[in-house]
């Protein structure tokens, strides 16, 4: 009687799986865009003040520009009459040199005419004209420097105002048009992969068909990648057999920055990932992780290029690409902080059994009273897809021999925050656990 | 001797003015867009599960699919054989009846065979080979139910998932799929127009000339609107003339579900925007507001649409936006809670001035130990451009008669979170402010 072994693989930790694959993990190249398209996109160059802003001293207010001397002894018993002998809009410049007792009406934002040294405002002037001149009575002195923008006060030329990397907002934008940026040099966006397995699927056009399910996967995969900065090319789904299959991973990989598979890479009779890995001579870089869900995650390298080898479960291929597929991305875009945002936060509820390998449960952030509340979102099964769509948090549950009670400080990863951090947030251990126990 | 008057506005509070907006906002209609294009989008229907999820019971495991009453008795010492009758993959059936000890090997995914109710894992089978037919030994009895994925548990026929309203996320994206949405009904963008006025400007790509500066703030509300969710269309820059400016406002008026001025609304000389509503025959909703920075903030309203007049300087521009435009624009977006999310913080800093109206400070939000701190960036100006930059939230220092001092509980809006509320955040106070001093 023949007995049949089940391949055993060792699983390694969360921190050490990222450290493997963040070692391959590269920097795109340069493209530019028209501004207006450049929204959300991340900066390839630091954006360096070219001219100081502002860059002339202006006025922040509608008023008169005067020399402050002139005001010298002035109050509301001994008023002074000013000559208005200009009247000048924001672009316009007045092109004379102002004398004693001179004033010019100044609009907000226009230069502030030579030999002046302050702006009283608008309301605090009484005009009056007299033989076709215009005046201005003031009644209170004002001192130099007063109500005057300062050239580069806001920014001096040459200092760096956003640095390489940082992900372009409204404020950086405007920041770009000041500064005559027409066109952006941002970091190429990563162009990733993504191919299905699993005779169980469907398309999403299809209709149902008994033992079948519609492929969500790729969809959601295309979504994440979007979110991380990243586009999406889905090369559809792998046909039912080893040698047509193992041809077309190879031809989506050669077409893409990093690939994405979903399914296929357990142990069963018809994963046929390992023997693909295999086949194309790709150094396999881990093949199951001590986590819940996704410890059949696969990553595996060939030519420097990352072929990712997620879950077909969609919970476990979303907690897959996020914690080894987004970093590699956000590195790609030059960000020096490409780990998922963390932070501390309270338990909603408890999670009473211990767990023997870290966990990772779909959630949602709530902020009461200025501390972060994480409570989980539906079924937390690997299989489960309806948790996924209040999920803005993976809350992680560290490995144990204890359950977590309702109101304990948990760590949070973050997914709809993109300042991101440098620390991965798990010891990169490189012990080994034992897992004899499996877990899907 | 003539004395020439300054207009006398009167300020309404925060609270009032976006009561007064809110009154004009309108759903937006319903367009369907590939299901890989509607990331970010928002969902113009509930989503209902069209049917259970899963739909069938299946496998959540590689295993071996019995009848668990075949398991009882057995035990290590007394082990028992299965027949394995069939091996099923993901989307394959067994179209048999499973009988007394037998077994089918079923892939992860797979239905459930008629007549079976437990799966036993893979490795707590030992498979054998005996004269061609494939046997599996198992030494633990099984209950019933054990290791299936029932049909219907993840999601009910019929139940709502997600609502009205919400953005599509990854999660969202995934049922959107499961349920067959190649096509997803989505809210149309409304469509901002932007129109900027001030002699003062250059185009982006112009080189500087003195007196002048480049327009900011039409690619900065580009992306504001971008970010709020809107369609931003660009009509140009205002020509220095009445009646030209007002055709184009009129024109680009007609072409868009709102329209934003920047500039030109304050009362000096060159500012058109007040007369150009007044030709228009637009009614006026309010033209100044007792905050700062934007206090000159202005929104009028013809044939039901919405016109806002942003103060030209950039800070002031930022937060108008915000705080007016993008409720109305998340509200256009079928978005039940249309106000910015927001949140309780700590001050990063001190605040030792007292405000007499509501002060809006540009800030960054860090989380420090589970708490929220709040901190401002750059120069608190209404004409800093480059503040905008690093800001992710608007501090609020409503206005009294002390500062606040570093550590004090604040309530900052968060710009980068979309989550929203249905609070306002103010007070919709119709008390007048008695506002004799000038602000900008």
């Amino acid at each position: 009687m023949k007995k049949m072994q089940v391949e055993k693989r060792r699983p390694i930790h969360v921190g050490e799986a990222i450290c493997r694959v963040m070692r391959y993990a590269d920097k795109g190249g340069v493209e530019r865009v028209p501004i207006e398209e450049s929204y959300n996109r991340v900066l390839a160059n630091p954006l360096t003040a070219t001219h100081p802003v502002p860059p002339f001293h202006k006025s922040p207010y509608d008023g008169y520009a005067i020399r402050a001397c002139d005001t010298k002894g002035i109050s509301r018993k001994y008023p002074r009459r000013f000559e208005v002998v200009a009247t000048i809009g924001a672009g316009y410049l007045f092109n004379g040199v102002v004398e004693r007792n001179q004033a010019v009406r100044i609009m907000t934002g226009a230069a502030i005419p030579t030999g002046c040294d302050a702006v009283v405002m608008l309301e605090k002037g009484k005009a009056l004209q007299k033989a076709g001149k215009q005046f201005v009575e003031l009644k209170h002195p004002v001192a130099a420097d007063e109500n005057i923008s300062f050239k580069g006060e806001d920014a001096r030329e040459g200092s760096v105002l956003v640095q390489e990397g940082q992900r372009i907002n409204p404020g950086v934008t405007a920041l770009l048009a000041t500064f005559g940026y027409a066109q952006v040099p941002v970091v190429k966006k990563p162009v990733i992969g993504i191919l299905s397995t699993g005779s169980e699927l469907l398309d999403i056009g299809d209709e149902m068909e008994p033992g079948k399910i519609r492929n969500s996967n790729a969809a959601m995969l295309q979504a994440q990648i979007q979110r991380a900065g990243g586009e999406a090319v889905y090369f559809g789904q792998c046909p039912d057999d080893l040698e047509k299959s193992l041809k077309r991973v190879k031809q989506a990989f050669e077409q893409v920055d990093m690939l994405l598979t979903t399914g296929g890479v357990s142990v069963g009779d018809f994963d046929y990932l390992p023997v693909i890995y295999e086949r194309m001579q790709a150094d396999v870089l881990f093949n199951k992780i001590a986590m819940r869900p996704g410890s059949v995650t696969t990553a595996a390298v060939k030519d420097k290029k990352l072929l990712f080898g997620l879950s077909g479960n969609p919970s476990a291929c979303y907690v897959g690409f996020e914690l080894y597929v987004y970093p590699v991305i956000r590195a790609f875009l030059h960000s020096k902080t490409p780990y998922h945002q963390k932070a501390c936060a309270y338990l909603g509820v408890s999670f009473p059994k211990p767990n023997p390998y870290d966990r990772f449960v779909r959630g949602s952030i709530s902020i009461v009273e200025g501390a972060l509340q994480a409570t989980p979102v539906g079924l937390d099964k690997s299989n489960s897809v309806t948790s996924l769509s209040g999920a803005d948090c993976l809350i992680m549950l560290p490995r144990g021999t204890v359950g977590y009670d309702r109101g304990a400080r948990v760590t949070v990863i973050l997914l709809e925050n993109d300042s991101g951090t440098t620390w991965s947030g798990f010891k990169q251990v490189t012990s080994k656990y034992d897992g004899s126990e499996r877990y899907g």
